[in-house]
């Protein structure tokens, strides 16, 4: 059993951004969430979060999602763990109100419930300290936004237990994030402490009148920034260093860690004045986006940087890949009903498939329609397994027709109909059409099976005509599709 | 005249990694590089930078570079300069060798001639000293790899001029970076300061056994680093900050910046201990690939990434688009010849049109014959001023057949053929081959013209006419090409 599976329902305690965060993480993963917030908005603040969360997913994955888990908001930290496979707690970061609400949760929730603790820097010693079994208790240090970012912390407290560790790992990995098991227990961990010494340089920047806030995030993202989204500190200076790899870097650059380069002080007191001017800045360099806008905006940013890095297979890009091929490996069911043409797919049409009028581009239709193809061939048992047996399908070609427009976010079902079943061949017919049935292009698709050691043609597999031949029979018998053998420009006036 | 029009030629004074990304930047961009440095391996090293600025360029722009400038190694300072047009010095980071190097070079530069230096932290105003006309000597910090990282930071010194500047900011823009002009003559200007601090804390942590050099990288770079690719720290935690804004993330996070998270003390002593742990842990982390393979690695992110951002249109991804959108308005040339298929594109296969088996997915060779007739039709005037007078082309339909196999990396030369020209509509065929002339893949499209406004078909414009009506009439001598009128499934045995 995956930790997926086990893992039917889960408590958050604390639904502001970060548990909201959670809470979109785990419906869209199909888990069932118990909330338990004070604040009376936190309804539609989670919401708010959720609909943010299920626009990125529709972007970044082709790969299917489960059915979404149902959400229940509750009135007492007891109710949001009853019943519940594991707990997350993301409550304000004062430790008396945590220890207590952990302790309290603690008492109601079955023995065996891992909590996790979305603490930015508070120790988990301290935090299981009043807790009944204190040994299942881990930091799980999460990013915003925690349905994307796929970091998560893992701190364990004197008390934690490895299995409690490792129960923490297995969770946060089935819902596609890249747990970092950290050795030591220290304040602020490992990210939060790298990102404090930016912060503050930054604001000694700010404070000294070197740069504005618009200044130094442009110093970041037009620069570092760019390498950071996918090597670290350490490899980028590896690379600097060349051949002679890192110790001929810190030959040549350590000295300048003795140069007068940073502010070796404490914090830039946060006077008024230094506050209006950071303010001012932040509310210029904002343009007038609200922060939903802003959050849309980052959103789209994290998922093209993501997509971009899964098509290199490194960084988060591999962690984002590792959980398609999760998803994938559920198996695509086979179709519940064939005597009609078959619906194999829903996707909302990307941002980055659109023009300059915010069209999607016509090439994108046949993208549209061979992935959902693809997908058709996995219903079929046609997945790495039989791959691997040395035999595959090649496109010979394909037609296209474009009936109508689309924009970026619109929902597109894609359907598809056996035209032909021959012994090595396999004609498909697809039609791209709005929820409401209204067709925005048709494509057809010739595949011919082929032995891909020898490099020719061979007749499709046994496994897979048990599943196509009656689906080609009972397609036999509908009306061959509208457009289906046209030829480029065939009878346009 | 634009700035890279009047840029003809630079002097490099220095070709170690930082001026061999400035030779291979300027190079792809059509400017002739004159490059003295003392290293007799600097033509070799030179070459190989050079080699992945090519491959990372082929992956990055749809857009046509210039032909590449030529390339000539000098054996002095005098001789880089002469003659050219800018210079731009990135000798080691030593105060007394740069102050002689550009005071040497700028008795020989043409009195009119900037001088940018690559110096990471050295203030400028130093750096000009011993300079003749010393007010045309700015800072030009880039970033590694510089042929691809957008940033570069412009700090004048007390003696530039403010002429000075704008050039270097002109020249920079030119060919494609994003300068930031600093407000200050600050050591390390600001984007080191920030790398520093992050740098340094990163060296407290190895120190103090808290993490290895993996685990700090992984802690940036599934995490904060995703983010700062497109929004810096301070716009991050403006969203973090909720509705309220910045005010409300200081009062809530400013406290956290007491908090004992970072190590506020001098730098971390490198011990011949602390050296021996921190080679070992970068060379875990390299795993045994080679300077060049993670150099290629790190190209081929920071080129996904980009490319992602600019589907976005934010951040590093709008300074692409911008550089492309500039590279295309040297407005595509009309075809040279006319009477055989019109050689349109020529375009290396992206690392991200591939599947598993690194084969380019079928749907982007329609992806590929589009964009290719979308140059052609540019190429008889077809551009954003007749779009703007309402007029466009709709794709009807489109066909494809598949002949043959690509990888990651072939180069593809795409042509294009008028089968039909009509009053209305016009029917493209394109054959996407190798340099060999061997086909791997044909499409045809049939357009139609249409007025955007009334949403109905309508004549060509007349200037469109003027340049497609003698290809139309010259290929229609030619043989229809192979292939073209075919239907899906037609004598397929």
């Amino acid at each position: 059993m995956t930790a997926r599976q086990s893992l039917s329902t889960v408590g958050l305690l604390g639904g502001g951004v970060i548990g909201a965060g959670w809470a979109a993480r785990f419906l869209l993963n199909g888990i069932n969430v118990r909330i338990y917030d004070v604040d009376p908005q936190a309804e539609r603040k989670v919401g708010e979060v959720l609909a943010l969360a299920r626009r990125a997913y529709a972007k970044m994955l082709l790969a299917p999602l489960p059915a979404a888990g149902t959400l229940t908001f509750v009135d007492s930290p007891e109710a949001a763990v009853a019943g519940v496979d594991f707990v997350q707690e993301s409550a304000p970061e004062r430790l008396d109100l945590k220890q207590q609400l952990l302790a309290q949760a603690s008492r109601a929730a079955a023995p065996h419930v891992v909590f996790g603790s979305s603490t930015s820097g508070l120790l988990p010693t301290q935090l299981q300290a009043h807790m009944e079994h204190p040994e299942r208790l881990v930091v799980g240090h999460p990013f915003n936004p925690v349905y994307l970012l796929p970091l998560i912390e893992v701190c364990g407290g004197d008390r934690t237990s490895a299995a409690t560790r490792e129960r923490a790992r297995a969770v946060y990995s089935a819902v596609g994030m890249r747990p970092l098991l950290l050795r030591k227990e220290i304040d602020g961990f490992v990210a939060d402490r790298l990102m404090e010494a930016l912060w503050r340089e930054a604001l000694w920047l700010v404070n000294d009148g070197v740069a504005t806030a618009e200044e130094i995030d442009d110093a970041i993202r037009f620069g570092a920034g760019l390498r950071w989204s996918f090597m670290g500190t350490f490899l980028v200076y590896r690379i600097a260093g060349g051949e002679a790899g890192m110790r001929h870097f810190m030959a040549q650059f350590g000295p300048a860690l003795k140069w007068p380069w940073t502010k070796l002080m404490d914090v830039p007191e946060i006077t008024p004045d230094l506050l209006d001017r950071l303010v001012a800045q932040s509310d210029a360099q904002a343009g007038g986006k609200s922060i939903r806008q802003l959050e849309a905006l980052r959103d789209d940013c994290l998922v093209a940087v993501m997509q971009g890095l899964r098509q290199v297979g490194f960084g988060a890009g591999e962690t984002l890949a590792a959980y398609e091929r999760s998803l994938f490996s559920g198996a695509t069911p086979p179709p519940a009903r064939i005597d009609a043409p078959i619906e194999v797919q829903r996707r909302h049409i990307p941002a980055d498939w659109t023009d300059y009028n915010g069209h999607t581009n016509d090439s994108r239709y046949m993208q549209l329609s061979s992935e959902a193809m693809d997908e058709f061939f996995r219903s079929i048992g046609f997945n790495a397994g039989y791959l691997a047996s040395g035999r595959s399908f090649y496109t010979v070609e394909s037609h296209v027709r474009y009936l109508g427009e689309s924009k970026a976010g619109d929902e597109i079902v894609v359907t598809a109909q056996v035209v032909q079943l021959g012994e090595k061949r396999v004609h498909l017919h697809s039609v791209m059409a709005r929820p409401d049935g209204t067709p925005v292009a048709t494509a057809e698709h010739l595949y011919l099976h082929v032995d891909t050691a020898l490099k020719k043609s061979s007749p499709l597999g046994a496994e897979l005509l048990q599943a196509l031949a009656p689906i080609a029979a009972a397609h036999a018998k509908l009306p061959r599709p509208a457009g289906s053998g046209r030829y480029v420009g065939q009878s346009v006036k």
